[in-house]
């Protein structure tokens, strides 16, 4: 970490920070110019507040050398990670497609598509049994009921179930769930993050529609923290001002995530773009720029589905796509 | 709400479609045009999934004519509404500033501050128990002590408190708490939302720093339909491109919330800029566009405060910035 | 165009509203519902202004159904455009890479780059003469000498060549260059367009980095307005709050270009990355979207370059990039 | 300018580099830590390149101390920028708003609000002859008749003129005006503001709808590195994600621009929102903040204006808000 002090700063002031920084264990270098001076920090930087630092009266700027995440970072876990999910793995190398339905709406609806995704080669079920909906009159999903109906449809397909938790409290009913689903709008819920933390489940933390990478890094390290190391970083969209398509799919997120951490990446190109035309490319290009797996809507019914039918696939358009995804997939690893 | 059909839809389609739309007990009118078929329903909408619909493949688009809130809308609410916290109200022409530190750090340190800005004209106490923070290392906060040294200011200085929670199950921690706030990162947080709107607390409900203001007022509405309508919506900055500014205060929510809602607006202008220097300027600049309230960082000192120290101000700074303020209130009621 | 009229509109405000849509040769329906009144209007609506309408008091809001441009929509000009460049097609199934250097510094050096990037399938030749930086202090191009550099690789390799324009003082020199490119911060320097569109060379349109994509597809109406219909459109990211890369390369824009437009859409990974680590993953990802293009940087020196360094790829990098796409160009037609 | 070299640079290398700093002038501080390398800059270096700097694989990153701007800094220029235009002072204590309408129509309209807005206390008459519109379809504005209205109403009212000039061609034209207007569009339009620096106009810069504070600052770098040091800011508002107004207006320009510049800063708040409603608030908001002056949308007929009727006032809206500004700047010189 380096600290850029104010022009005019005393010597008996430098002498006081430098002794604050070395009462915390850091070592500290002292390089005074002409127009500033600069105090390099090294040794374990990450438990040092920046915001704080940076509102002292005497620093002009602060910036940090090495990244705030130290469990998410690759710098000191180099190897992928690789998620076990009952048979399956993800990550690594591992490609995996996650499909189904965005709401869970009947234990023959959810049986009925988790039959026919997994016929066109996803490896794991999706459907929601709690729904994050932007007004309280809106459908807001099955709760219970829609775990179970899940949890039919995987011991009919032996399809692992990825669904979404929104309390804490609900813990419970996600004993035999195999993926828990952390959405955009709780990436900063930390009460719920340290709850997560102390499970052994896999989690799969989908970034903020306005977070950046940095952020979402953070918020897989509140959950490894607590000591769950098995987080699956997901990109869904970001919010900017293009108004045709839902959100902005953040593609460059791929190579850069590969970069800062061992954590495999996931997109979901159909809550992006909430145009169904639109997931077949996206997941097209995901898969070329590197993904770890995609995260497909697909409904029996589009037209009739109770939420989100505009970016759902048809079980037909979905065997295209997962076609279409593994070719791209054998250029990539040619 | 209006909806366009596509070109070449059917007669039989458009039927089928309008007969969904009665059973939904909506009036239907239908206009066919040259080039599209235009549906109009009247009655009450605000009970239609708008996503469902325009995902149909029939539908070009949809449009909503009232809005999608309604115990929050100044429609069907004229009159502003007051909020009652112990003696004091705020709204209406009531003109509140909330300060405090960003956390609370001991007994001493918080009823000292709140003996500073009570003199300087403050109405109410803030300070953080339970902290959200990006970092997993950051401080986050002394939790129920935090609260217990919140209420033992209140007890000295009668100053109602306002303090956020970030977890239902603190409620019980919260019973003497007078304003409950709801952070920006929790204001999708909807199963928390909906336990507020379970109690008769004043919920201060924070803009999220990527939602837009219909966002916010369906947030509100979540509360509000559980049966609790006292809430004070808070703008805090909004996440934009800019980089000199930690987030960029959108000053234009208060005459735009002021026609949408009867609900009170307060301003947060210490954590939108992130800067002290910044914070009375701002300040006086939301009084004069038509607040009813400030959120205002004040700490005794700064340089040393846990967090946010580079946004707060020192008491004789909230003192000026309070007599400025007050001088522009009387200019917006003249 | 549907314009909703505000409750409480007279029925003789209607009536004059009506008349003044018929003067403008519209033919006018009109749905009057209990809660608002509803105006369609039929024919060419084009030359409607919709902040004027929006604009008056009796209006609640005005919503197009077809959209603002014409002669660059689809709709009514189905087929792909192909753009003739020399012997060279771009559009319409036909898949070119530009590549070279971001600023042309001696002949030497541009040809070569062109000879290297050509061996690798290049199709075009880019190299900037005039440079848009935004420090008046930054290198600003060889301009009239860069130019002529520019046309001695051309002759030496036969590539055609882009280059970007920034005044239209200097169309004169442009009279060899084969596609002229007009930069992001020039998307809307509309009298630019306007001298443009009275030639009949081929235009690279860049999206600006904060404009939508009707905006860009506005910015193309304006050039063939003038007659020249030859465009080809150019995604190169836009800005958003991420700060790890420079710009977000908003690949969704392909699918949705490609529904809205019959113009050729071309990717321009390297400026919107800004790293070169991450230009082969994005084009790849371009590539398996649908483009009909790339734009790389390829410097033979990146370390010495006099600008973007940080974005060019080598030669050597470049070939292996060109051949990856080339893969998954086949998997696209497949 | 710090530069942080990469760990594992050899010492070679370190000594490379320096060399190449010390040929451009510059001091060079090496500080060798156990993690990483810092370099220290000092001298002039507004004139390197940090992108190329930062894109030398042997950099980790680059950061400047001081900002890249020096005419426009205050720290080189303490004292507040007057600007005089006519027998009138703006900026450095001096108010002034600019009103008029958005398009000049005819030269009775123009005369007319001229007359309205001076009695109200305008001290410049604003009016558009030359329109940069988003569509071609769209009124452009008289062009050269429109200056000659403009003029007319100068030479009725005595009012200075401020005008927006999209090509530098046009500058013959610009002779009499008063203030050339620089709009949002062309802030970043180079050429055009190289030219503009070679006048002595005062000139009106614009910041960019999707542009940094740095970069406005740049841009007005541009104006004053060719000799014309009369610039005048202006904050119109910027594009974020919020539908309900046009643009975000961005007040906290105003304190953050004090700071860095000892230019001028004028507020449009009737762009930026888009709606007449909302332009008094922000408009005395603006003031409270501490703006130099404002500009403000006037017609005398806003329901049939040619373009931006929706956020024009009347003059008699235009002298209740200029009558509220004026008593809000007697609290801020208070």
């Amino acid at each position: 970490m380096i600290a850029v002090l104010k022009k005019g700063v005393s010597d008996q002031q430098i002498e006081n920070l430098s002794n604050w920084f070395k009462d915390k264990g850091l070592n500290v270098h002292i390089s005074k110019g002409e127009y500033c001076t600069i105090i390099g920090l090294i040794g374990d930087t990450s438990k040092i507040d920046v915001d704080l630092l940076a509102g002292l009266e005497i620093i002009e700027s602060v910036k940090r050398i090495s990244e705030p995440f130290k469990s998410a970072s690759r710098q000191f876990h180099p190897d992928d990670t690789v998620i076990n999910i009952g048979k399956i793995k993800l990550g690594g190398g591992n490609f995996q497609i996650i499909a189904g339905p965005c709401s869970v709406e009947s234990s023959a609806q959810i049986t009925d598509i988790a039959e026919k995704v997994k016929a066109a080669g996803a490896g794991l079920l999706r459907g929601g049994a709690f729904k994050p909906r932007t007004s309280p009159y809106d459908f807001q999903g099955l709760g219970a009921q829609g775990i179970e109906f899940l949890l039919e449809a995987k011991k009919r397909t032996g399809l692992p179930i990825v669904t979404e938790i929104m309390n804490a409290n609900h813990l419970d009913l996600f004993e035999e769930i195999d993926v828990i689903q952390v959405g955009a709008r709780n990436m900063q819920n930390f009460d719920l993050l340290k709850e997560l933390g102390k499970t052994n489940k896999p989690i799969l933390l989908k970034r903020g529609m306005a977070n950046t990478i940095k952020e979402l890094l953070m918020s897989a390290e509140y959950i490894m923290a607590g000591g769950n190391e098995n987080i699956i970083l997901c990109e869904r969209g970001i919010r900017t001002f293009e108004t045709y398509t839902r959100n902005t799919l953040d593609l460059s997120a791929i190579p850069l995530l590969r970069e800062l951490t061992h954590l495999p990446i996931v997109i979901d190109p159909s809550h992006a773009t909430g145009i169904s035309r639109m997931v077949k490319p996206m997941a097209m290009a995901a898969a070329a720029a590197g993904a770890d797996g995609l995260m497909i809507e697909v409904h029996n019914d589009p037209i009739h589905a109770l939420c989100d039918g505009a970016q759902s696939l048809t079980p037909e358009q979905f065997a295209d796509l997962a076609a279409k995804v593994n070719k791209i997939l054998e250029v990539v690893k040619s």
